[in-house]
């Protein structure tokens, strides 16, 4: 057995069954490992943006890493991106990556790089593995390190590490991931808080799954708190019986006005959330400067049994809950909302576009919803990807994504194509990168030139989305919000998937 | 004038006059001083790589550094890989990236992440102006690093650093790039070197520029020694009167071949060349263990001045030259080599399918080479696409690419089409990664099953070349061998970009 034979066995033993790849030749030997190891389907992507958020699309819905199989520094570079989203998402994910032999690595080759100092970027966990007798070890040591921390491991074999023999019988570490836990401390400090007048609970991570949410409507009821997840969760369900939150706004002042004169922000799943840029004389924080702020979970913790503890205890002190705020209604968002399927998988990466569909459709359908996290744009797709890998063809999912954003990744569609993935991707077509404009309005800069308002627009060519979709033998077409239903039928109801691209008129751009 | 303003200033003063551009958020105060400043010409990438790799193709044909205008950490992320090229073609870039306003950095935030960490991997020079009074002098110390150093810097600033007001009347340092020289010591003992019995000269960057080349000409006419190149330089010119020399091989064992029984190796603008690869049981070093190894210039010296200063000394002696050796015929490389235009930029990114082009081509045309210098695929439509806006209309591009490599960058069609450059991209489409296939048969695995056969194929869906450029504006054809002379013909007859799927047929693949 040589070192890249112990790694894929490795890894099958942890349970991962999903490889995500784009390797070379620096990845040979473990091509040929992949060759003799059976469980792990290998899924190709013709860039490495696809594999790394088709490896977090599909953790956050299998709970589960997928390892992803990259060449050298340049292939983790050009993952890097989603990677920063998988971070921020709280996704594990345990990237796989060659490199040149031990004794060639301090040679000044074309591809010599620090490929190691580059994964620090985005990883919580990395190790450049040195002998082949360490490789198994220091995959489970990533493995275990990606789904405790909930965050991106990366482990780097040199060639020789994967052709060499393994001489020891078994790895000399036996690593599993522990389980995630919760503090009954802080769990009784957080009901106490709660009971407060105006009190805020905000939820994210595992708490947006129906369990929490549920233990988080059961807290609402019982002490009136009002209940709050950040504006682009990894991942949030909605569906019979799950209460509906209220998600914070995306410009910091939507924030702020949502937790001014709040008493006390609790928080389970996730640190204080934040401004997402700070703007001129404008704020960092969004929670006021007079209200507690108690974290009662971290995302690493186990959130959905510190909210039914948190639950337990003030469940006999019923309040009366408050109810989410209406949405405001800008016509595409309600349009799209009404066309989910029932069960989808929703990918959020339409920007301006659409960015209310999630209240639209929350409570009076059942979907999980999917967002962009790290604020990187061009997950859409290989988040949608990953997400039809895990879940397979029950669950349509339905990526409704800005065209600017789309353009990143658009190789994404070949994987959907190949793979013949239950996903339909609408492309909302303003050919704009709208929310630079919004942003420039915000920083008082107006009455621009034309060559920088060109560096905003798409058009001068158009980019025809039925064309590049057809390259990447996904079926298209192209229509308006009328035509929307209709076509998003059709989409949903053949095999494999299908784009649609939604021209959006002038007046709702 | 505020601190974006003063950057922009810096850049014109520089001698900045072209930006490829993917900006966001972050960017918008760097924006309105584009919008303020006379002299730049901002160029719009719809992927972050597409506008790294198109300032590396700028800097390789103007000898001037290029600005790219980057988003947060994620976009100089997705820049990175093509970053990576242009560090090892020794290409002047200078990257300027917006991120937070200083007292929002370290909150936690969407984009929060390390972006200096991040720039490190390719950068020569990093610098994260904390102040609007010092953004011009950083922005001039990157430049100047940049251009001694023939490199990459990346310059980072803070939003509050572009929008505050600059109270100092001008930069407090004045900072111009110094001009390369050479070491006349180290030019006497590289004439004593090559004046020896199978003397080797390898020559790299300004070095194989026509008066570089010319000069290498000479020394080899009066010594007698053998005159090399890297397999894939940044540069290279081929023209009437420029002498011809040969290519080191790509593997290993070719390059040892090559440079086997040479007395001494004299390297003008380069380090050692070493392996691409090292295989099991092979070696790491191309140059002979016994062989003397001679640095005359670094690739940061005046490396056309230190040849020309070497012919001097050796011009009297006057020895018989060799022949460099003739190239394979493997059919498609001559077949292109014949329809290069002349006085075309001849981008290689083709890999497999036409590796010998340059062999045909060279002496028979005048043409400038562009290689892929890190071994990162994707460079190809963003180097062309650069080279176009430096040399504009006159000069014709040819990117001659496979299909594989093509895929990463292929929003670069989007760009030619709206900055209407004349650019042929010509497809070599055997709808595989081969040289996966090659490196996995030097690595002695065989018989591969299906599903790992799969990782390997660009097939099923195939991709279609024609519907993805037609998808970015720009217009193409599918043809056979025999079709691609009149194809060519046409393309580069015609105004603006296109796009030829040159079909290769089973036996050539």
């Amino acid at each position: 057995m040589n070192g890249a034979d112990s790694v894929l066995q490795a890894a099958v033993g942890a349970g991962v069954d999903v490889c995500f790849a784009n390797p070379g030749t620096t990845e040979v030997h473990l091509l040929g490992a992949l060759d003799r190891t059976p469980g792990i389907r290998s899924v190709l992507g013709l860039f490495e943006g696809v594999c790394t958020g088709a490896a977090d699309g599909f953790a956050r819905m299998s709970g589960r890493p997928a390892m992803t199989l990259l060449h050298l520094g340049p292939g983790l570079a050009n993952g890097a991106a989603n990677l920063h989203n998988a971070r921020k998402a709280a996704s594990p994910v345990v990237n796989v990556v060659g490199t040149h032999a031990n004794r060639h690595l301090n040679q000044d080759s074309l591809l010599s790089s620090d490929v190691s100092g580059l994964a620090q970027y985005f990883s919580l966990f990395v190790r450049e593995t040195r002998a082949s007798d360490d490789a198994a070890a220091d995959f489970q040591l990533a493995y275990a390190a990606a789904v405790e921390g909930r965050g991106v491991s990366t482990v780097v074999f040199p060639t020789d590490v994967q052709w060499g023999e393994v001489t020891r019988s078994q790895p000399h570490r036996c690593r599993e991931p522990w389980a995630a836990g919760f503090d009954a401390g802080r769990v009784e400090q957080a009901a106490r808080e709660l009971a407060k007048d105006n009190a805020v609970l905000i939820v994210d991570g595992a708490g947006l799954s129906r369990e929490g949410l549920v233990a988080a409507g059961r807290i609402r009821a019982a002490t009136g708190c009002r209940v709050f997840s950040k504006r682009q969760p990894a991942r949030m369900e909605s569906g019979p019986g799950v209460p509906v939150i209220e998600r914070l706004g995306y410009f910091p002042d939507a924030a702020i006005a949502q937790l001014t004169g709040a008493s006390t922000v609790v928080l389970a799943g996730l640190d204080e959330p934040v401004a997402i840029f700070a703007y001129q004389g404008g704020p960092s924080h969004v929670i006021p400067d007079e209200t507690v702020v108690f974290p009662a979970a971290r995302v690493t913790d186990d959130v959905v049994g510190a909210l039914q503890a948190i639950a337990e205890i003030v469940d006999a002190k019923g309040k009366v809950a408050a109810e989410p705020a209406k949405p405001v209604d800008n016509g595409l968002s309600a349009l799209i909302a009404d066309v989910l399927p029932e069960g989808a998988i929703y990918v959020d990466e339409a920007i301006t576009s659409a960015p209310d569909v999630f209240e639209h459709a929350v409570g009076r359908k059942e979907f999980t919803y999917l967002g962009l996290t790290g604020g990187s744009i061009g997950i859409g797709g290989p988040l949608a990807t990953g997400a039809a890998v895990a879940c397979g063809p029950e669950r349509p999912v339905v990526n409704v994504q800005g065209d600017g954003s789309a353009l990143y990744t658009l190789q994404a569609l070949w994987t959907q194509a190949r793979e013949e993935l239950n996903v339909t991707t609408v492309i909302c077509a303003n050919h704009r990168y709208q929310i630079l404009s919004v942003e420039q309005q915000r920083a008082g800069i107006t009455g621009v030139s034309p060559e920088v308002e060109a560096l905003m627009d798409l058009r001068s060519p158009e980019i025809d989305w039925v064309n590049l979709s057809h390259g990447f033998g996904v079926p298209a077409v192209r229509v308006s919000p009328e035509e929307l239903p209709a076509a998003m039928k059709r989409a949903v109801a053949e095999d494999g998937p299908a784009l649609i691209q939604l021209d959006i008129p002038a007046e709702r751009k």
